[in-house]
């Protein structure tokens, strides 16, 4: 070892102890006869202290920072203590100094406050790596990884690597595709998730299995998205949902005690007919209230009494009318409310515009369509809210509930924000349930597995699948922390003749359905047992922890948005000879981008 | 849950209670007026007893194999005990029997030993993977990984994820390549190892990293390739070799120790050159001695004494000759011995011939050369060889003497094997170190580096560089188990002006030194720690432990020698619409051959 020691562990006590110690120029800070360098490594920055005179003290001189040393020296007391540094108590008088590696200066500064822009440190990634704040990051990655396999190693999950060469698979997102040389003309897929697999090994009797696991995904990309991505990828069998609910909360539960010791209590469950009701949201952040008040029967019996032509043609027509109370709000200014107004008309949003009423400190109730209801009826509304005194009431109509509903929570989780109510450091965890199996595509004009077509109804709803198979339930369940939905799956169907009238509701027909997944639907002639699961996205998990924005910081080695490494300077160009390998050849147009 | 408890856990002090089983159907077997089920999963196998005369009996006589049940029932204590089964002295007198699935009859007997071909079972692996010969296999793999897991993260190592869409490598084996949708006519290349990589890490600070991770090489396979593989991939910073081979001679036990309860003896070291004089492989499987001796000097005296006419040509030309000792073999039959020329002669290995010699009972030493050498020469040879009475001496002679031994390593191996001497349950693991920088390739007319170009030579052999580069050793270093070598790495060059002569030697201009590896040598200019690490297969490891002969038994789906995943039809066919949007166009030639 090139160290006895490493930065981050000398205290008072090791005093006049020698050391050696290795790692890079934080910092130089040239005092009189004094050279002080701070002294980087993992674990932590420790002071060496170069006196003037000696040979150390010249070579100290001429470092720079990042320079990759290795120092011997005596530990002693310091001076000026830094009670910032777990170190802070103690420097060292370096007598030997080994410059292990120089440095050019690195294009931007090693700080938490770094001076680099992204596109810069992620070029230069391995230096962006070195900011402690960046490696902490992935240090919790790595602690949250171990716990989640501890927890369930415990509980008896076996680990089990499924391939990454597989095939492609029908109704998902797109897949990345690997050309086979061998098989000249055949390409293997990237895997979007090992679903199909992981219900293979139930079928082999496996009983509990998981992985951490890559998928990959070759989508046109968004701030929290990348192309590949890792995955806690867990299935049960002989469980019931209420199994599967236990299993994990219990898992989190370990997680928040583990590594933030946060004693997480029970998750409340809440229907994803009551999350949308209430939340706009079938992933609410239930770090604070504001919950929505539906007000379209208020406004419509007032309406109701006026003539056809002193209407509030908005309110009069809407299908759906709903608000929030923001306490204490009553003072946002002119100039707040119409940022407000735009922030909903925002084309991502797509509101037509805002209502707004306040509750004045005398208790009258003063809003922006003051002239077209009575006092009496905008207080029905204020009672309605729950508003008091110096609340202010956010109210958003439109014809169609749940897109109304999702622009409501927009304005929420910003209104939420903007009165700090969404501290990263504050969790609130909860299970979304009662699902529903299917959601109506205008695209493909039928309806579509809202999770996928192996999800089972509710036993209750089976009946409705004949009459009214929009409003049947799904055993299916969504872990939901702050907002960000961090984990979901379902209980599979195991019997073959619910199978196939699920795929029938889907709109296949029989030989589709085989021809589509007759692959698991065989494995499942064979003896499958009842048997469900879900899947974490580890990267989201983790940002969460961290109160990171962006899953990217918790990725040692990210891609940008169109998908490149540019360290790496992934993708790249290949060798002719790779492409007549494979027997594949690029098409001249995309040549010429080249 | 479906039970109360699993198939494996009910003993005698259970009985009397009313427990809920749910399984599979192992067996029936009927007699007289009770029918009795094994039930299984995957934690044992429990029976079931159904008294004639009530209705779950008259259900159980109509059930197949593989049936999915679940039971209610009580514990009684059996009348005849079953010894071989943990669950052998108890039964459950069932009351209430439930089809939880049907089941096809499976295509084979799902038993340790099969009825069904390997092809079979790959098309069918899910009921492959029921039989607890394979599951145990993948239960000792999820152990050792977590094994490993555990004792690196006590040494403070972190696991980081690297990507899996990388760049192209060079110097390696072939890459499987991805093309990019967003990039047209580029490439993403799947990553052989993370070996970059984790040396980006390094320079990042990272100090110990780790990670069990999927690599990829696109070779023709064979029995013990596969085109993705498991590594357990490993580097530290401000470390020499010591503090490797400590480190994971460490792991090694800990493994031993978890695993298979046996405390490791501190490893040997054997240096390459001794490995390849004493048992003519780099892999040397030391379960067993029988290593080799030179006699050429021996023989070449003798010849020396003769008249040109009367030498054995064979000995007398060959640059080398040497030979084993098999004890007691001396009574191998002339059938047997004939077998083992042809063994040696076999292309694979490539010998002319085989000479032996037999200790008598008498002390006299009968040879096939008897006709060219004097008993005096031939009590020599036994004398060297410490051939005692009742012994075989084997030699095999030739020009090249790396290609001789070789040719001697087989046949001490299959001698190994002959005699029994290779148990897959003793095991025998080493640190074979001190490997040559350099391999001359025939193919390439140049040097080239043995484990790879960013290997550091022993600083004693630097000199040699310019005068005998041939000769230089590296701080390379291989983990060999049995004969596998499970692991291997090397401390890494940190120095850029030896990086340069190394490249130099190599035969690359410095352009084409930056060309090829310019990515890390850049990073390396901006404080890159001295390091080093090694990467175990994990296949490998797991298959040794296992005592399998192949690494296809330890992995859940793996490819056959075509690269064929046949059970999920990978490779396959992929839409037009796909080839489109990636802009790639399969050759004609290839698609009629689809």
């Amino acid at each position: 070892m090139y160290r006895t020691v490493t930065c981050g562990e000398l205290r008072l006590a090791d005093v006049a102890k020698t050391v050696t110690l290795a790692g890079w120029v934080q910092r130089i800070r040239k005092m009189g006869g004094m050279t002080f360098i701070d002294l980087r490594d993992r674990y932590g920055i420790t002071q060496l202290a170069f006196n003037q005179g000696t040979e150390a003290f010249e070579q100290a001189n001429n470092l720079g920072r990042e320079y990759v040393l290795q120092v011997v020296g005596k530990v002693i007391e310091r001076q000026s203590k830094n009670p910032q540094l777990p170190t802070g108590e103690i420097e060292i008088e370096v007598n030997q100094l080994t410059i292990l590696n120089p440095a050019l200066t690195p294009p931007f500064t090693i700080e938490d406050e770094s001076d680099g822009g992204d596109d810069l440190r992620m070029k230069y990634r391995y230096l962006d790596l070195r900011r402690s704040c960046v490696r902490k990051n992935l240090e919790l990655r790595h602690k949250m990884a171990f716990e989640v396999r501890r927890y369930l190693d415990e509980q008896g999950f076996l680990e089990v690597e499924t391939p990454v060469l597989v095939n492609s698979t029908p109704e998902g997102a797109r897949d990345f595709v690997v050309p086979s040389r061998m098989n000249p003309g055949m390409f293997y897929a990237l895997p979007q998730s090992p679903q199909t697999l992981k219900q293979l090994l139930m079928v082999s009797g496996f009983d509990r299995y998981f992985q951490i696991v890559k998928c990959f995904r070759d989508e046109d990309l968004r701030a929290d998205r990348q192309p590949e991505f890792t995955q806690i990828d867990c299935e049960m069998s002989f469980v019931e949902q209420e199994d599967i609910l236990q299993m994990f909360e219990g898992m989190s539960r370990h997680l928040f005690k583990a590594i933030l010791n946060i004693d997480l209590p029970a998750l409340p469950r809440m229907t994803w007919a009551d999350a949308m009701k209430y939340y706009g949201s079938d992933k609410p952040d239930t770090r604070f209230g504001m919950t929505f008040v539906e007000l379209q029967d208020i406004f419509h019996a007032a309406e109701a009494q006026k003539a056809e032509e002193e209407r509030f043609s908005v309110f009069a027509n809407a299908a759906y009318i709903g608000g929030i109370c923001a306490k204490g709000c009553a003072t946002y200014t002119r100039k707040q409310l119409d940022a407000l107004t735009e922030f909903v008309r925002r084309p991502q949003i797509g509101a037509k515009g805002l209502v707004y009423a306040r509750v004045e400190e005398e208790g009258t109730v003063k809003s922006s369509v003051d002239k077209f209801y009575t006092q009496d009826v905008l207080q029905s509304i204020a009672k309605a809210m729950q508003a008091e005194k110096g609340d202010l009431i956010l109210i958003l109509s439109g014809d169609d509930a749940m897109r109304t509903r999702k622009q409501l929570s927009e304005l929420r989780l910003e209104m939420g924000r903007q009165l700090g109510l969404r501290d990263p450091k504050k969790f609130s965890c909860l299970w979304v349930i009662d699902f529903p199996m299917y959601e109506w595509s205008d695209e493909e004009n039928r309806l579509m597995a809202m999770h996928h077509p192996f999800t089972s109804p509710k036993p209750e709803d089976i009946p409705l699948l004949d009459t009214n198979p929009a409003a049947v339930r799904a055993n299916a369940y969504d872990m939901v922390i702050n907002g960000v939905e961090v984990g979901g799956g379902s209980i599979r169907i195991h019997d073959a003749k619910l199978q196939e009238k699920i795929f029938e509701i889907l709109g296949f027909t029989p030989e589709q359905a085989q021809a589509k997944f007759g692959f698991l639907m065989n494995a499942f002639k064979y003896g499958a047992p009842p048997h469900g699961g879900l899947a974490y996205g580890l990267d989201r998990f983790v940002s969460l922890f961290a109160g990171l924005d962006s899953i990217r910081d918790c990725i040692a080695f990210p891609k940008n948005n169109q998908g490149k490494d540019v360290m790496l300077g992934a993708p790249g160009p290949v060798d002719q000879i790779q492409l007549d390998e494979l027997q594949i050849d690029i098409r001249k147009q995309s040549q010429t981008q080249l």
